[in-house]
């Protein structure tokens, strides 16, 4: 769905590790330094609100799957992936689309590309582009593109913690499932960034595709988050 | 999707105030006594997983969306129905489908119409069958009719709280999505029971299409909730 509005709708995909939290950050940083006039909104997904709270819980093995024996069992791919597409539209009814309409930046950390990638490793592909179909395109996605391995190294080295997506093997397979879901999108959106270029190398070049895109300043309010 | 399975699974819809609940109640009550050795389960959607707490959180109103300037807005009704979705995949797997798989009755108060009545009101109905589409079919649905204004009255009298659904115009535009819904089950899987019958008489009827159908019994485990 396009959806006809006066600000500006980035982001940032990739494979865990592949570096789309601090691209994020150092643009949301570079938009706030060199257009402070433009208000500027960092978000990611999953994001901070109710569905997203509890996808971050299952992601964790918090919140689990029982049955009613009190056994426990995987909880149900299809209905992770459902929450994924129900926090994506709560996601940008509250922190998107309000940022755009006031004419402003907002960055998001992932987006339906994830969803595409990762949920697709257990439910169909087609379905999971059907679930998300609701929610709006982005006008600029920049995908950040490591190789699995690199990107299982990244993580392995940076977090104690594992959650359910980061395997080497699987990692493999989310990988092809980005370039299908890339294929499928409208190329003059799409900026394909090697991802084991230097971090301030990226960021250069990110700002190079979003720099003639920022709306003009419009006043008004600052989001309060 | 059908299923091959030993137990058998069955669904209460109609308008609130039609009766669902009760007739679920009634048709358990009426399973342990006379088949006590076969497991009888009764569950409700939303149910009372972590996808179900959310639901009913935005139903009444604790749950809302807002937007980065602190505003309330509406939740957003393409993310609601994506809940309701998730949360019945979850229901199935944990509390319908152990106990069909181990030979037993599974009645749920409300299931898959239910979507398709209530959040089609906000968005596409054939997008709402689309989200739904991994949910596994009832082998019996009840569907206990009672007219939007027989509805109406019957909630006004009962409750105090009202939640977003029961305005009696909207009751109307349920009750045809219900029938829309309706035309296109497997007609031998479908029960439409005038909802103004009074309630001893809807179970009478109910048990009469239940009672050549209960699985042998199994033996084996009793369930813990």
């Amino acid at each position: 769905m396009n959806v006809s509005r006066k600000g500006l709708f980035i982001v940032f995909e990739g494979l865990d590790g592949a570096g789309t939290t601090t691209q994020t950050r150092l643009l949301a940083a570079r938009l706030a330094q060199r257009t402070p006039t433009v208000m500027t909104a960092a978000t990611a997904e999953p994001s901070t609100g109710p569905a997203g709270s509890v996808i971050r819980q299952v992601l964790r093995h918090r919140v689990r799957g029982t049955d009613c024996f009190g056994k426990d069992k995987p909880f149900d791919p299809g209905a992770l992936a459902l929450l994924f597409a129900a926090d994506r539209l709560d996601h940008y009814s509250c922190e998107i689309e309000p940022v755009l309409d006031s004419g402003g930046v907002a960055i998001s950390d992932r987006y339906k590309l994830s969803s595409l990638a990762y949920q697709a490793l257990d439910v169909p592909f087609e379905w999971i582009a059907s679930i998300n179909s609701l929610a709006p395109e982005p006008d600029l996605l920049f995908f950040l593109d490591v190789s699995p391995e690199v990107a299982w190294n990244r993580v392995s080295m940076n977090r104690i913690t594992r959650d359910i997506f980061e395997v080497p093997e699987i990692l493999r397979q989310v990988h092809a499932n980005y370039n299908k879901a890339l294929e499928r999108m409208d190329r003059d959106k799409v900026v394909i960034i090697p991802g084991e270029t230097p971090a301030d190398s990226i960021a250069d070049i990110v700002w190079h595709h979003v720099a003639g895109r920022i709306p003009a300043a419009q006043g008004g309010q600052e989001p309060v988050n």
